[in-house]
Parts: structure tokens; sequence; C-alpha cells
């Protein structure tokens, strides 16, 4: 049983996966057939070498910029902060953006020991000195730690020339953004509003 | 972001993973030190390649013959039945038990279209055969599929000259044996009752 349940001992190490699903998802792939576990096996090595971040955006692309960052028909003057990759794709699927992307990587979770040092800010600031951005919409997620990370946000840009903006309360509050429907994402995009720490 | 997604693809297709923690998992691999993603693929690529069926009782094993079924010490006149290899654990953890096993592999599922041909049967009427065994004791899940694939095993082995006995109803009605605490366990072997089919 030795390498069975050393499979379960690596499952049970990813986030949210406790012993009973560990031991499931061992017990599938065991018995699976090979393709389908050499198919994980490829995709996690593929991903490992190939997944990087964007030079401009951060998000996850696989060349040194990323697709959005690269479109010239995207609007360079508007940039949106997202806590994390998925995020973007997220707000893309809305059809509502045509601007630009900030990945921060992280959200503010004082809780969790997480602070300002956990946030990718340093190169969102680095975009505005280059000049051209005329506003950032913050689309943190509508949670305490997201409007925690928004507050935040709105007092650090306050150093720059833009105007600073907060995805509407159309999402619910306690809500996460890759759980909502397209037309909600589309309308809270479309109504929002100015935003300044006090 | 197209090795990205193939993760998230490939992970997607586990079972009980949904499309969020499919995304969930992946950022986390893309993000966790090389040696942990490595040690997942080695523990699955090694799982795969080493792990087979005991020629005995079918459980997973890394030799010919599992631990317990090369045991000498075990009693080798009681034959415990479960439904899937994590039930061994199970029932080992339990230290109420010192016969062998045997997995069925499946349990009976109408609904799910699993009948008789889903069960590893053959290979315990083969030990049957063999002789040497005085009692089999089901210890197949007291829920519907579990009690159905108990009462299946009665009526079969009534051709066997061996006592038939069930794990008793210490288990809760509904339960799954592998999310019980020891003492249950253990309570509920000793407690073993006469079961036949009527």
């Amino acid at each position: 049983m030795k390498s069975f349940d050393k499979l379960t001992a690596a499952l049970r190490r990813l986030p949210g996966v406790g012993p009973k699903q560990a031991e499931r998802l061992a017990l599938h792939l065991v018995r699976a057939p090979a393709s389908e576990s050499e198919a994980l096996s490829a995709a996690l090595r593929e991903a490992k070498a190939r997944v990087r971040s964007c030079a401009v955006c951060l998000d996850y692309t696989e060349n040194e910029t990323c697709r959005l960052c690269s479109d010239p028909g995207r609007d360079k003057s508007v940039i949106c902060v997202v806590e994390q990759p998925p995020h973007v794709s997220a707000l893309e699927r809305s059809h509502g953006y045509t601007g630009l992307y900030h990945v921060l990587h992280g959200r503010l979770s004082p809780l969790a020991g997480l602070g300002p040092e956990s946030l990718r800010t340093a190169e969102l600031e680095a975009r505005l000195k280059a000049g051209g951005v005329a506003e950032v919409v913050l689309a943190t997620d509508p949670d305490t730690e997201g409007e925690a990370t928004a507050l935040f946000l709105a007092q650090l840009l306050k150093a720059y020339p833009v105007r600073v903006t907060r995805i509407a309360q159309g999402v619910p509050m306690g809500g996460h953004l890759d759980y909502l429907d397209e037309q909600t994402v589309s309308c809270a995009l479309k109504a929002r509003r100015e935003f300044t720490a006090s």
C-alpha cells in the first residue's frame, strides 16, 4: 500500500482537499486509464514549465506579454485591478470591458497576516509612472478583505493623477467575482463610481 | 493561458472536483514550489506503476500478495468482505479483527446500473472452494446499496458450508464505514450476527 498511501498524501496537500477526498481521488486515479493520469501529469508539467506572469499586467501567460496587453484594440488608458488571474477571465467573460488589467496576486488580510507586501503594487505604480493611464478600476472582491484592499489602493493611488473607480455594488456584498453571472459583472463594471480614501 | 487552462481542465475531470476547485487547485499548483508538483507527479507515476491487486484478497498492494494475506499470524478461517480498499484500512485501524479480507471493488447499485457483474465475487468463491474458511463477515456499508450487496452475497454464499455474518448495526444506518470512529467500528465487528437471505 505504500505508493497508494503516498499518492493519497500528495493529494491531501492540495488546498481544500480533505482526507476523504484525497482517498477518493487516489482510488480514481489508480483505476482510471493510464491516458487520464498521464494527461494530468503532462498538463501539470507543461503548466509548471510554461506559465509565467505577463511583464505588464502579471496575469498568467505563456509569452512575454499576455494576449490582452499585446492587443492593439484594447484601451490602454484604463487599468482594471483584480486579485487573482481567474478574475481576469471572469471580467472578460462579461464582455463589458475593453481596457487592460493588473493582477495583484493577493489581497490584504490582517487576520491571515497578509499586509501590503503581499500585493504586487510596485508593478502597478510603475505602469502609472510610465504615463498614459487615465483611470484605475478597483475590481477586488466585494468582501471584507477585498474592500480593505480597495481602500488601501485608493490611498496609494492618490499620489497619481488618475481617476480611481470601484466596480459598482451591483455585485452582492460578501460575494466572489468569479461565482457571479456575466450580466451582474457587466452591470457592476458599467456602473463603476468614483472612489477615494477619506 | 493555454497550459494553465489545460491543467484546470485535467483537474476538472477528477471525481467531485468542480470548476471553482479545479481553478483553485491549478492556481495552487502553478504557484507551489516545483518540489511539490514534482512530488505529486512522482506519486501518481509510482502508484500507477506499482499498485496492483493482491492475488488473494484483491486489496491494493505492491507485491504478489498483500501484507495481511502474507502474515502467518492472521486467522485464515475468517474472511471479511468489504467494498473498497480504503475500507480494509478503516477496519484495521479499529484493531478489532484478526482475520483476512476480500475486496469487492464495487457494490450493487441498480440505479447506477451496477449489477452482480460489478462485484469481484468469483475470486471470493474460489477462496471458499479452496477450503479452510469457516466464516465470512459481510462488512459492506450499512446504506441501501451496501445492504443490497450484503443480501446478494448471503444468497450467493448459501452454496458454501460457511457461517455468514454481518457487522452489527452499531454502525448508524446511512453511514459510511470510513467516516466512523475506531470504537464504533470495533464494537460493530465484535457484535456481528448471523445473516441469511430469506
